[in-house]
């Protein structure tokens, strides 16, 4: 909101009517070169001799990746690529493969059951979904599986100085991106990868092709005014986002130190280039671990406090765990904290008793 | 551009940043509603006691609607479902359904070829695509297949006054409509289904959600703007587009009448609902038919003459067929009518020769 004027936008009725822009492509080469611009200043991706294709949301720029990595048809000699994730994992991407039921892929679990049996299973392509930071432990991930027919799809979703120390500029082969967690427009529904490979791009582009015939221009448009607001102020942005969310993060981890029932994410503090010192990890969500034997359906627990949080099958774990999500207003954030404070004030009591 | 106040779209840098709206869905009830109102006050649809859900486009509605009639699952006990579409179809049918590559569904050509067979064949289910006016002749075509098993989704992209006379409100069970043959507004990619079943229409809000957390609000925000400049206006966008239309459509045709090589599709003028009298068709492309033996390729007739085309078998037809856009600017239709023209000039002094 301070920076109402250089990021409002005004869109005349006749404006970007056609599918695509004067060059014949769906995608706004201004916005791609200021994408490319802001990768470079926050230092998080390399992006020099690199594709760049866009979609509705990190979302579909996922499913195209998928379809893009898969061979080119899962014929009688090849088996389904199989598709996997590093537990605990986004469940986005099970629920994707497994929706769209192509013949082409299989959505076969946690990525370490895979390790020792890739090699031995040379035939079998495998993609490995890398969300790095962790959706939902907010880890810095790195893949699991290697060799010629293991390809990766990092999901950088949350590799923002706000979410994370940047360590240095990923340079995976397929990368993925989102305005939602970047600015927090999720609404908009944008969201790019950076891609190495010029036929895995060709594949990408064709995805979104078939699918949407490309991103709204009216998004696109929006996303400009918003990376070029970014951009103008510097780090100003990336400072607002890092105190509001490093300030959460310290207030839970505090209310929940005084806890043996709950116990929270360890993530190390690290060298972030972005800062040039050394700093604490402020991520998007809580990784929270009910402790006790009792307390497995840790869900249950904390919803009983009146605090719904997501279930760890969800994301393929043990349902000891709950993700509580720190990117929500300050006033849900507030009511968050009063209510474990609460929680955890009730748990001495029952040892001093 | 007459409109350009009431068109014009202003959006503050903050507007709208949540994947949700107040509802908790992920569509504008304003929008949905300005949508039924514009159904009524045209006359094109039905939309009493219809669920309508969104998509990016037309192109993401329609590969939601095959996911959600197709059956929940295609084991072993039951073949994939049938995708077919009659010839001349619009070729995105097909596209879709081979791209996604799904157990769920096949692309299976002509619908005419199952016409017999579809009875005794009873445990496959069929979807049947109908484009209504088609795509690319522009004819109020019907379901051809019917039965238990046989489901239909209408692609009505091109049912609006400025494109064919509306016969009546369409009803059918699954009907898609698009912004961008509306008000031109392709770029937007904002579509919507009106669907009489509710779980039907649940498996396709599903569908937005899986693909793509539904549809960018920049954009249900510009529909909206578009949409309700159209409905202050009364009948006067649809009467500037029949007029441009009718114009195009009237100078092709006098163009060829003169020709013995070229002919175009007949569509029968019909009694318009909306404009209250019998009237000619105006159709969105030409179904050009080269006639004679020697141009069955007749791409490469027309493109001979730098008109370029598409080819018959784009839509499953004969190559002795080609689609000419009449939704082009007016100098483009300048410049087809020109070298249309000298074609039929030339074949007139062969003649005379």
């Amino acid at each position: 909101m301070q920076h109402s004027t250089s990021s409002a936008l005004v869109v005349s009725g006749w404006h970007r009517m056609s599918y695509s822009f004067n060059d014949n492509t769906l995608i706004s080469q201004h916005l791609e070169s200021l994408i490319r611009k802001l990768h470079a200043f926050v230092g998080t991706a390399v992006t020099q001799d690199r594709y760049i294709v866009f979609g509705a949301g990190s979302t579909q720029v996922l499913s195209a990746a998928a379809y893009a990595l898969s061979l080119a048809n899962s014929s009688s000699s090849h088996s389904p690529t199989r598709v996997v994730a590093s537990v605990p994992y986004y469940v986005l991407y099970k629920q994707q493969v497994e929706y769209f039921n192509s013949e082409k892929f299989k959505y076969e679990g946690d990525a370490h059951t895979w390790r020792n049996r890739s090699e031995s299973d040379a035939s079998t392509n495998v993609i490995e979904f890398v969300t790095s930071p962790n959706n939902p432990d907010g880890l810095l991930n790195k893949a699991v599986l290697h060799g010629p027919n293991a390809k990766t799809i990092y999901d950088r979703a949350y590799y923002w100085p706000h979410f994370t120390p940047i360590p240095a500029p990923a340079d995976e082969d397929l990368m993925v991106f989102t305005l939602s967690k970047l600015t927090g427009h999720a609404g908009s529904r944008f969201g790019w990868a950076v891609v190495k490979d010029e036929t895995v791009f060709n594949k990408m582009v064709l995805h979104m092709q078939v699918n949407s015939i490309g991103v709204s221009k009216d998004t696109q448009l929006r996303a400009f005014k918003l990376l070029k607001a970014i951009l103008e102020e510097g780090t100003q942005i990336f400072d607002f986002a890092y105190q509001t969310m490093k300030s959460k993060w310290e207030r839970l981890a505090t209310t929940l130190s005084l806890s043996n029932r709950f116990s929270l994410q360890k993530i190390n503090p690290q060298y972030c280039f972005f800062y040039n010192k050394v700093r604490e990890s402020s991520p998007a969500y809580a990784w929270v671990k009910c402790e006790k034997e009792e307390d497995k359906g840790c869900y249950a627990v904390l919803k009983a406090a009146t605090i719904i949080g997501r279930k760890g099958n969800v994301f393929g774990s043990e349902d000891n765990y709950v993700r509580l999500s720190l990117v929500r207003s300050q006033d849900d954030l507030d009511i968050l904290i009063q209510r474990l404070q609460k929680l955890v004030l009730e748990e001495d009591g029952a040892i001093s008793m």
